[in-house]
Protein backbone atom coordinates (compact mmCIF):
# COMPACT_ATOMS: atom_id res chain seq x y z
CA UNK A 1 0.00 0.00 0.00
CA UNK A 2 1.10 3.26 -0.69
CA UNK A 3 -1.05 6.16 0.45
CA UNK A 4 0.61 8.86 -0.16
CA UNK A 5 0.61 8.37 -3.67
CA UNK A 6 -2.78 7.62 -3.49
CA UNK A 7 -3.64 10.72 -1.99
CA UNK A 8 -1.56 12.77 -4.22
CA UNK A 9 -3.68 11.37 -7.05
CA UNK A 10 -6.86 11.34 -6.03
CA UNK A 11 -6.00 15.53 -4.85
CA UNK A 12 -5.17 15.75 -8.81
CA UNK A 13 -8.13 13.84 -10.20
CA UNK A 14 -10.10 17.61 -10.13
CA UNK A 15 -9.99 20.35 -12.41
CA UNK A 16 -10.29 23.16 -10.30
CA UNK A 17 -7.60 21.69 -8.36
CA UNK A 18 -5.01 21.39 -11.31
CA UNK A 19 -5.96 24.90 -11.94
CA UNK A 20 -4.82 26.41 -8.73
CA UNK A 21 -1.83 24.81 -9.02
CA UNK A 22 -0.96 25.93 -12.45
CA UNK A 23 -1.93 29.28 -10.93
CA UNK A 24 0.70 28.77 -8.33
CA UNK A 25 2.95 27.88 -11.13
CA UNK A 26 3.78 31.80 -11.37
CA UNK A 27 4.39 32.18 -7.44
CA UNK A 28 2.78 32.44 -4.47
CA UNK A 29 -0.48 33.86 -3.96
CA UNK A 30 -2.92 34.46 -1.29
CA UNK A 31 -6.46 32.52 -0.84
CA UNK A 32 -8.29 35.76 -1.97
CA UNK A 33 -6.33 36.21 -5.49
CA UNK A 34 -6.38 32.11 -5.79
CA UNK A 35 -10.38 32.49 -5.44
CA UNK A 36 -11.00 35.38 -8.09
CA UNK A 37 -10.71 33.71 -11.74
CA UNK A 38 -12.76 31.11 -10.76
CA UNK A 39 -15.81 32.48 -9.39
CA UNK A 40 -16.38 30.26 -6.44
CA UNK A 41 -16.67 31.00 -2.82
CA UNK A 42 -14.03 31.56 -0.29
CA UNK A 43 -15.02 28.36 1.63
CA UNK A 44 -15.12 26.27 -1.72
CA UNK A 45 -11.37 27.59 -2.65
CA UNK A 46 -10.35 26.26 0.80
CA UNK A 47 -11.92 23.06 0.93
CA UNK A 48 -10.04 22.82 -2.40
CA UNK A 49 -7.33 23.93 -0.66
CA UNK A 50 -7.11 21.70 2.18
CA UNK A 51 -6.94 18.64 -0.06
CA UNK A 52 -4.18 20.15 -1.98
CA UNK A 53 -2.31 20.50 1.48
CA UNK A 54 -3.03 17.05 2.79
CA UNK A 55 -1.81 15.91 -0.47
CA UNK A 56 1.58 17.84 0.17
CA UNK A 57 0.92 19.40 -3.04
CA UNK A 58 1.24 22.91 -1.60
CA UNK A 59 2.31 24.55 1.86
CA UNK A 60 0.69 27.92 3.56
CA UNK A 61 2.22 30.39 5.45
CA UNK A 62 2.12 31.21 8.30
CA UNK A 63 1.62 34.98 8.29
CA UNK A 64 -1.37 36.20 10.40
CA UNK A 65 -2.61 38.78 8.09
CA UNK A 66 -1.60 36.83 4.94
CA UNK A 67 -1.01 33.06 4.36
CA UNK A 68 0.29 32.52 1.22
CA UNK A 69 -0.35 29.13 -0.58
CA UNK A 70 3.14 27.74 -2.40
CA UNK A 71 3.73 24.52 -4.75
CA UNK A 72 4.99 21.93 -2.51
CA UNK A 73 7.25 20.21 -5.62
CA UNK A 74 7.77 16.57 -3.70
CA UNK A 75 4.79 15.18 -4.29
CA UNK A 76 4.40 15.91 -7.86
CA UNK A 77 8.58 14.55 -7.74
CA UNK A 78 6.67 11.19 -6.40
CA UNK A 79 4.51 10.81 -8.73
CA UNK A 80 7.13 12.04 -11.39
CA UNK A 81 9.46 9.00 -10.17
CA UNK A 82 6.27 6.46 -10.20
CA UNK A 83 5.91 7.18 -13.82
CA UNK A 84 9.23 6.23 -14.60
CA UNK A 85 9.31 2.37 -15.10
CA UNK A 86 6.46 3.37 -17.06
CA UNK A 87 8.43 6.01 -19.40
CA UNK A 88 9.98 2.97 -21.44
CA UNK A 89 6.55 2.33 -23.05
CA UNK A 90 5.61 5.49 -24.71
CA UNK A 91 8.86 5.84 -25.66
CA UNK A 92 8.75 2.42 -27.11
CA UNK A 93 6.11 3.45 -28.94
CA UNK A 94 7.13 6.78 -30.47
CA UNK A 95 11.05 5.19 -31.44
CA UNK A 96 8.22 2.55 -33.34
CA UNK A 97 6.44 5.57 -34.55
CA UNK A 98 9.55 7.14 -35.76
CA UNK A 99 10.84 4.30 -37.59
CA UNK A 100 7.66 4.25 -39.50
CA UNK A 101 8.07 7.80 -40.43
CA UNK A 102 11.15 7.65 -41.36
CA UNK A 103 9.95 4.47 -43.79
CA UNK A 104 7.04 6.79 -44.88
CA UNK A 105 9.27 9.98 -45.82
CA UNK A 106 12.08 7.32 -47.78
CA UNK A 107 8.87 5.94 -50.06
CA UNK A 108 8.14 9.71 -50.33
CA UNK A 109 11.50 10.31 -51.85
CA UNK A 110 11.95 7.52 -54.29
CA UNK A 111 9.50 5.02 -55.56
CA UNK A 112 8.97 1.69 -53.82
CA UNK A 113 11.30 -1.47 -55.76
CA UNK A 114 8.36 -3.78 -57.32
CA UNK A 115 11.40 -6.37 -55.52
CA UNK A 116 10.82 -5.28 -51.99
CA UNK A 117 6.78 -5.78 -52.78
CA UNK A 118 7.16 -9.40 -53.60
CA UNK A 119 9.40 -10.01 -50.87
CA UNK A 120 7.38 -12.84 -49.73
CA UNK A 121 7.34 -15.13 -53.11
CA UNK A 122 10.85 -14.46 -53.88
CA UNK B 1 -12.19 20.88 -17.43
CA UNK B 2 -10.26 18.41 -18.59
CA UNK B 3 -12.29 15.33 -17.63
CA UNK B 4 -10.06 12.74 -19.12
CA UNK B 5 -7.21 13.65 -16.61
CA UNK B 6 -8.93 13.26 -13.64
CA UNK B 7 -10.49 9.85 -14.96
CA UNK B 8 -7.03 9.08 -15.51
CA UNK B 9 -5.52 10.96 -11.86
CA UNK B 10 -8.75 8.93 -10.28
CA UNK B 11 -7.80 5.38 -11.14
CA UNK B 12 -4.50 5.98 -10.38
CA UNK B 13 -5.40 6.71 -6.88
CA UNK B 14 -5.99 3.37 -5.70
CA UNK B 15 -3.22 1.22 -4.61
CA UNK B 16 -4.49 -1.93 -6.25
CA UNK B 17 -4.98 -0.32 -9.83
CA UNK B 18 -1.51 0.58 -9.98
CA UNK B 19 -0.33 -2.95 -8.95
CA UNK B 20 -2.21 -3.95 -11.56
CA UNK B 21 -0.40 -1.40 -13.92
CA UNK B 22 3.02 -2.78 -12.39
CA UNK B 23 2.27 -6.52 -13.40
CA UNK B 24 1.09 -5.72 -16.94
CA UNK B 25 4.41 -3.67 -17.48
CA UNK B 26 6.16 -7.18 -17.73
CA UNK B 27 3.46 -8.26 -20.43
CA UNK B 28 -0.07 -8.75 -21.42
CA UNK B 29 -2.11 -11.10 -18.61
CA UNK B 30 -5.45 -12.40 -18.46
CA UNK B 31 -7.28 -11.55 -15.67
CA UNK B 32 -7.13 -15.41 -13.83
CA UNK B 33 -3.29 -14.38 -13.68
CA UNK B 34 -4.06 -11.21 -13.05
CA UNK B 35 -6.64 -11.87 -9.50
CA UNK B 36 -3.79 -14.25 -8.10
CA UNK B 37 -1.46 -12.44 -6.17
CA UNK B 38 -3.94 -10.35 -4.73
CA UNK B 39 -5.97 -12.60 -3.05
CA UNK B 40 -8.69 -10.97 -4.65
CA UNK B 41 -12.58 -12.54 -5.68
CA UNK B 42 -12.58 -12.16 -9.99
CA UNK B 43 -15.44 -9.67 -9.50
CA UNK B 44 -13.03 -7.21 -7.72
CA UNK B 45 -10.64 -7.89 -9.95
CA UNK B 46 -12.66 -6.82 -13.04
CA UNK B 47 -14.21 -3.82 -11.49
CA UNK B 48 -10.44 -2.44 -11.02
CA UNK B 49 -9.89 -3.19 -14.63
CA UNK B 50 -13.63 -1.35 -15.97
CA UNK B 51 -12.20 1.46 -14.06
CA UNK B 52 -8.43 1.44 -15.62
CA UNK B 53 -9.93 -0.03 -19.17
CA UNK B 54 -12.53 3.69 -18.68
CA UNK B 55 -9.74 5.51 -17.84
CA UNK B 56 -7.56 4.16 -21.39
CA UNK B 57 -5.26 2.76 -19.19
CA UNK B 58 -5.50 -0.51 -20.31
CA UNK B 59 -7.19 -2.34 -23.37
CA UNK B 60 -8.53 -6.31 -23.25
CA UNK B 61 -8.04 -8.35 -25.95
CA UNK B 62 -10.87 -9.41 -28.13
CA UNK B 63 -10.26 -12.99 -28.33
CA UNK B 64 -13.19 -14.96 -27.03
CA UNK B 65 -11.63 -17.40 -24.48
CA UNK B 66 -9.21 -15.33 -23.17
CA UNK B 67 -9.25 -11.46 -22.87
CA UNK B 68 -5.36 -10.60 -22.41
CA UNK B 69 -5.12 -7.17 -20.57
CA UNK B 70 -2.22 -4.94 -21.36
CA UNK B 71 -0.95 -1.06 -20.69
CA UNK B 72 -2.18 1.82 -23.14
CA UNK B 73 0.58 4.32 -22.67
CA UNK B 74 -0.90 7.18 -23.92
CA UNK B 75 -2.63 8.17 -20.67
CA UNK B 76 0.16 7.91 -18.43
CA UNK B 77 1.89 9.42 -21.45
CA UNK B 78 -0.89 12.42 -20.64
CA UNK B 79 -0.16 12.55 -17.25
CA UNK B 80 3.81 13.02 -18.23
CA UNK B 81 2.84 16.02 -20.34
CA UNK B 82 1.00 17.52 -17.87
CA UNK B 83 3.57 17.03 -15.31
CA UNK B 84 6.14 18.97 -17.60
CA UNK B 85 5.09 22.55 -16.39
CA UNK B 86 5.96 21.59 -12.65
CA UNK B 87 9.20 19.45 -13.52
CA UNK B 88 11.12 22.96 -13.87
CA UNK B 89 9.96 23.05 -9.83
CA UNK B 90 11.87 20.35 -8.63
CA UNK B 91 15.08 20.33 -11.04
CA UNK B 92 15.45 24.12 -9.62
CA UNK B 93 15.07 22.74 -6.04
CA UNK B 94 17.63 20.15 -6.99
CA UNK B 95 19.59 22.45 -8.58
CA UNK B 96 19.85 24.74 -5.14
CA UNK B 97 20.39 21.69 -3.82
CA UNK B 98 23.47 20.63 -5.61
CA UNK B 99 24.64 24.47 -4.91
CA UNK B 100 24.20 23.67 -0.95
CA UNK B 101 25.94 20.78 -1.10
CA UNK B 102 28.97 22.01 -3.40
CA UNK B 103 29.04 24.51 -1.23
CA UNK B 104 28.94 22.29 2.21
CA UNK B 105 31.83 19.92 0.23
CA UNK B 106 34.04 23.14 -0.19
CA UNK B 107 33.65 24.40 2.92
CA UNK B 108 34.72 21.34 4.36
CA UNK B 109 37.58 20.62 2.01
CA UNK B 110 38.94 24.27 2.74
CA UNK B 111 37.85 27.38 4.36
CA UNK B 112 36.05 29.72 2.50
CA UNK B 113 38.15 33.10 2.09
CA UNK B 114 37.23 35.65 3.61
CA UNK B 115 37.40 38.21 0.35
CA UNK B 116 34.45 35.69 -0.72
CA UNK B 117 32.20 37.00 2.24
CA UNK B 118 32.94 41.01 1.91
CA UNK B 119 32.52 40.73 -1.93
CA UNK B 120 29.50 42.81 -2.33
CA UNK B 121 31.99 45.48 -0.66
CA UNK B 122 34.93 45.06 -2.82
Amino acid sequence: MNDRLSTTFSALADPTRRAILARLVRGETSVTELAEPFAMSMPAVSKHLRVLERAGLISRGREAQWRPCRIEPAALKDVDDWLERYRAFWEANFDRLDDYLLEVQAKEKKPVPKKRRGRKKS
